[in-house]
């Protein structure tokens, strides 16, 4: 059984981050819980939550002498606050982040880390559309995965952060970084990339339909919705930095997508009729698998 | 106030009518419901179901005396029911239907409907990725949209047919074929074809990845792999039928995206960052309007 932490330091005050801290105190830890954000008003937020112990001002602060430091910010802000809180960190300490995308994380974060201090990039994949210090809730991780990455990480280190994500109520996973951004290129990024789109075209015909495109959103559409409804710092940060399997699995689409075009134009039902034949098949390995955790939802689904 | 019906007559006995006959019966009709399928399979399970209070082997038996008749089959079946029960339609009788598409339905279904019979096409905005007799339940109509077609109905016919869908718990709007296809190209038809293709493409990939893309669906994915699991006979029909709104919607649709993935290639941010935060505001008047009736659902939506 490793230790658990003494001392934790949370860099940005959003969902995840105040997500942890609810979930850390719902697990009867002790450690204290230092806290900062960029912004003096979700700093001020926070304090409201009360959510921390403590909400510092700068990055450098928060990181003094915690045994554990979560990078909480978006992933185009994470070489900034690396190299801030670099030589502010104590030796032994394991730093982590949350981030979307894990390479380029690596590639931002690695080099301000000094030795002496654990580098153990993750991502637990878990979140609403909402965003700010308002929005967590302790019961935010459980039964999500959270997706560590090995890469060359120290055993008991990883064994450490691993047991404090499972109090957290998260289904721990370890894999490569690489590996990671194509798998989440597949599950996550290109279908937000493609309901940001879909939502974009429908506010575009807005005005020819007046407001029935919200009236009549039940089937398909509010699902997309709620897609697009996510955090658009933290999605920009996510294309920009996985952006070669986000292109590649655009361009798979778009392929396929045509396939389906011409189909429909040219009236082949029986194209049509295989494709999501098979499609079906899909969802019945999630549920069979009892991956599906959310109750049904009778009356927003597939049909109209 | 309208007479209420006396002998409804579903023909097909999947999701939809199995609900309507549940509905019917919790709002305290006291109507005779007479069901049809052309699948013996079908009508064994509705007969067990017992939501029916006959089942018959053929339509045109189904529609004997019948004041109220459904055409609740796949949108590409419409013409040879019709056709079938043409004949055998009670004169005053109301002949309506719950396709997905609304202009082709009339020019399949018009031309069969005799002289003294109603036809008023509608749409219950509801249901889900199940289907089958085994699927319905009396609140699939609750506070959804049920759209009635109102060019050229007889008034006193499409308020008696209104006041019946109020009384299964539908919210009643009435609008023309044309409009309803193409408000439905963007709300639902379009965001169905390009969850499927998603879906497919991840399949392709199933092999690469392992189970992976399904185990880590969590974000986003997830809600694309209910919305394919959507019944594919039905589908099919709804592209084939709805084939130029659809086609005029997945235009601009893959014109955006086209957009958005050069974005990505060139390294836009500022791009990306206005784009999603024009859609986020889309779902504020969603959830203002009162139209988002499910509950939140918490460790579902947009962040990963």
């Amino acid at each position: 059984m490793n230790a658990p932490y003494d001392r934790v330091a949370l860099i940005g005050l959003g969902l995840i981050a105040g997500s942890m801290a609810l979930a850390m105190r719902r697990a009867g830890m002790t450690a204290e819980i230092v806290g900062t954000a960029r912004s003096a008003e979700t700093r001020a937020a926070a304090e409201r939550r009360s959510f921390c112990d403590r909400v510092v001002v700068t990055a450098a602060e928060a990181v003094a002498n915690a045994d554990l430091v979560v990078l909480a910010v978006p992933v185009g802000a994470m070489a900034a606050v690396a190299a801030e809180i670099g030589p502010h960190l104590m030796p032994g300490a394991t730093v982590t982040d949350v981030g979307s995308v894990k390479r380029a994380v690596i590639d931002d974060v690695a080099p301000h880390i000094p030795p002496g201090v654990h580098f153990i990039p993750g991502h637990p994949l878990a979140g609403t559309e909402r965003s700010g210090p308002d929005s967590g809730f302790a019961e935010l991780f459980d039964n999500r995965f959270c997706l560590l990455i090995d890469e060359g990480a120290d055993p008991q280190a990883l064994t450490r952060l691993a047991d404090f994500w499972k109090a957290l109520g998260a289904q721990v996973e370890t894999m490569d970084a690489d590996h990671h951004d194509r798998v989440l290129a597949v599950t996550s990024h290109t279908p937000h990339l493609i309901a940001y789109t879909m939502v974009g075209v429908a506010d575009d015909l807005r005005r020819v339909t007046d407001s029935e495109v919200i009236r009549y959103s039940a089937a398909g559409f509010r699902d997309f919705t709620r897609i697009a409804a996510s955090d658009p710092t933290m999605w920009r940060d996510v294309f920009l930095n996985n952006r070669e399997a986000t292109l590649e699995i655009l361009g798979r689409f778009t392929e396929e997508l045509f396939a389906l075009q011409r189909a429909i134009r040219k009236g082949d039902g029986d194209h049509l009729h295989a494709y999501f034949t098979r499609t079906r098949a899909i969802r019945r390995g999630i549920v069979e698998a009892g991956q599906d955790t959310d109750a049904p939802d009778f009356g927003r689904g597939g049909r109209s």
